[in-house]
């Protein structure tokens, strides 16, 4: 469905809009790999923010939270991997605001105007000798092309970088919005440990903004899930600097509708990498549950199915084992009648009404061989729908998680 | 805490209660192992039950919660495993209907006082012309060492039979519990793709029962979970058949207090076998919150550790990832402060309050080397606590579910 958007994909990531220069680099944190990275807007951007629901949340989600209250503008953002800032205490939150002050020196920026975001390991103090020197020699290496480093740089157990970036047309401006991301284990809904950050040259205030983000986040990073734990440093947060010079519009607009939508087609992109690169994933599933009453409930049972264990390992074995999705179904909480449900893999039929089990194994097999399966669940009792996207379960994921640390 | 029980540990299982009686055997549901069961008491049973919360309900399920309704007593159980009979439709509930006329016949029982129940694969019709026959010729080997053909007919993806019995005194008389049970996925909190039997010679009439049996199951098969997946099928019975010639008792009395405990016992037995038995499980994990300002937010915090794969993925590989741990607790729903909370992996503190981490790496990995884990949450907001029983996750478990049904 959203292919069909006005929307050309384009090069460049978070630096393909208009007056965005990033950089990212290697300083210590992890072992062998770039591990902290910068994006600035050359003039104050317009942000809004979301962030994880865990209560208990990481040093720079209270940071964030509280430059929010103080500004609705942003200039620059600090990333590292490696650490979480997460469980560390008052010496924590202490670490994540001389962060903050790092960046605002070494760019001759307010402090309010700096935003900071961590992922990594749980539980440890943060190397401030290394981070503080490797924030001056970011803003010394700023350019236009730094979007790779960056997406390589806030990766953890991604297996490769996330980033996407689209143009569009509004009124008489072209309006560019990029994104970068990383996942890639403790995925769940309502965000995980994932981090995205997104820029676009669009004119627009906070308020509306932040509308829009709300709504393309409730499409996107809210509907996927690798694991089902939500983590403690789970951000989004969106850039807008205006340089695009587009004419100011309204929420009841065709033009906020069209930036909403391209805002969506971004963030499902990234959804979907980060859903995709689930740690030991070998396939990305969509769930599509349709013929709901509400988009809410659709929502529910396609998360329940999502989340199910044993669905997602018997994707991986190619085993149309289509009762453990009418038994996360059963689960989810929704009210619904297993009789009227029918179930499909890739289009295929597997389940008609009143159980009327349609299922071709040999066919089955074969078209869950695929690396992208879309099970589609037909509920029959309305005309609503959702999509959520996660991955398939595999022993790589165990053997991942059982050494992480180490 | 359940050691200091004046009960008394026994052989026997499910028959060795007085007047109680069963038998297994093997008819073709499954390949190549015992498959079917009966268990029979004497003289008609109390019988209370608590059945599947999960909105697809097997065949069964509907038909011992009609049983329930008509009539007080039981005389006869017949299990089956290789074959679920969930999301068969109308043929499944005919098929659930005549295991239950076949009973009846063969026993010379009233219908009313026959419960069936069935556990394996979801969607397929019940081979009936095995079946049936098997029913009779059930109903012709009765003994009272059919205990352990019955723990082993009703095995699926269990590696060992699950058994328990225990005595203890009630005023003059000896009471026995037995009890028997199968897992082993789609084992969640609120029941799971878990069957328990219990029998006892107890006298008490169904009212108190029902309470005993739910008190005591909100404290064991409530409190285990394998991988968050709640099944079709899960049920637990428990059959009272007054052999044992107590004096009646009051819901108020101590006679009471001690049924309730030594069922308690028995079940939370089974239960941790249940949990240890995990698909590709290598070890038991208890999780014990404590410090709750009530048991419920202690139960559903524990549950929340107990349902990550993150921190039974670390409990494998002995990686002492109490981020993790914290994380969850944070996502679990419960208000608590994370600055207030300390963990211990047996008996060994990992963390202090305030984040002060006491960690000894090499103490810890080799704790966690350990076949039996106890993590220790303490919330420090209250004194009510609550204990839940979950397994390791590990790549058996992937492979296990990646290939069940073929």
């Amino acid at each position: 469905m959203t292919t069909m958007l006005p929307v050309d994909e384009c090069q460049g990531g978070i630096t393909a809009p208009q007056g965005f220069l990033a950089a990212g680099m290697y300083c210590g944190i992890r072992k062998a790999k770039k591990d902290i990275a910068m994006i600035v807007s050359e003039v104050p951007a317009t942000i809004a923010g979301v962030f994880t629901l865990n209560k208990t949340q990481a040093a720079p989600i209270f940071v964030d939270k509280a430059q929010l209250k103080k500004s609705p503008f942003c200039s620059a953002i600090v990333v590292n991997s490696g650490n979480a800032n997460a469980c560390t205490g008052e010496r924590g939150l202490n670490d994540a605001w001389e962060m903050v002050k790092a960046t605002a020196a070494a760019l001759n920026l307010p402090e309010e105007q700096v935003m900071i975001s961590s992922t990594g390991v749980i539980g440890q103090y943060m190397p401030m000798d290394k981070i503080t020197p490797a924030i001056k020699q970011l803003s010394a290496q700023l350019h236009r092309a730094g979007n790779k480093d960056t997406a390589e740089a806030i990766m953890t157990t991604d297996t490769y970088p996330k980033e996407v970036a689209v143009k569009f047309t509004l009124g008489k401006s072209v309006v560019t919005i990029g994104g970068v991301a990383k996942g890639s284990g403790m995925i769940a809904p309502n965000m995980a440990t994932m981090l995205a950050f997104i820029t676009t040259d669009i004119a627009i205030g906070q308020p509306l903004l932040t509308k829009a983000l709300h709504i393309a986040n409730g499409k996107s990073f809210n509907r996927i899930t690798v694991d089902g734990d939500m983590s403690t440093n789970d951000m989004a947060l969106v850039l807008a600097n205006g340089k695009a010079n587009n004419a100011p519009f309204s929420e009841n607009s065709e033009e906020f509708q069209l930036f909403v939508a391209a805002l969506e087609y971004v963030m499902i992109k990234l959804a979907k990498m980060i859903a995709r690169d689930g740690e030991g994933a070998t396939k990305l599933i969509e769930i599509f549950v349709k013929g709901s009453k509400s988009e809410e409930e659709a929502a529910q049972a396609a998360k329940a199915i999502a989340n199910s264990n044993l669905v997602k390992t018997a994707i991986h074995g190619t085993d149309a084992n289509w009762g453990r999705i009418l038994a996360a179904v059963g689960y989810s909480g929704i009210d619904f009648n297993p009789d009227h449900v029918e179930i499909a893999f890739n289009e295929l039929p597997i389940l008609k009404k009143n159980y009327e089990i349609v299922l071709n194994e040999e066919k089955a097999k074969h078209t869950l061989q695929q690396e992208n399966i879309l099970i589609t669940i037909d509920l029959h009792q309305g005309n609503q729908s959702a999509r959520v996207w996660t991955c398939d379960l595999t022993k790589e994921y165990v053997h991942i998680n059982a050494s992480y640390r180490s």
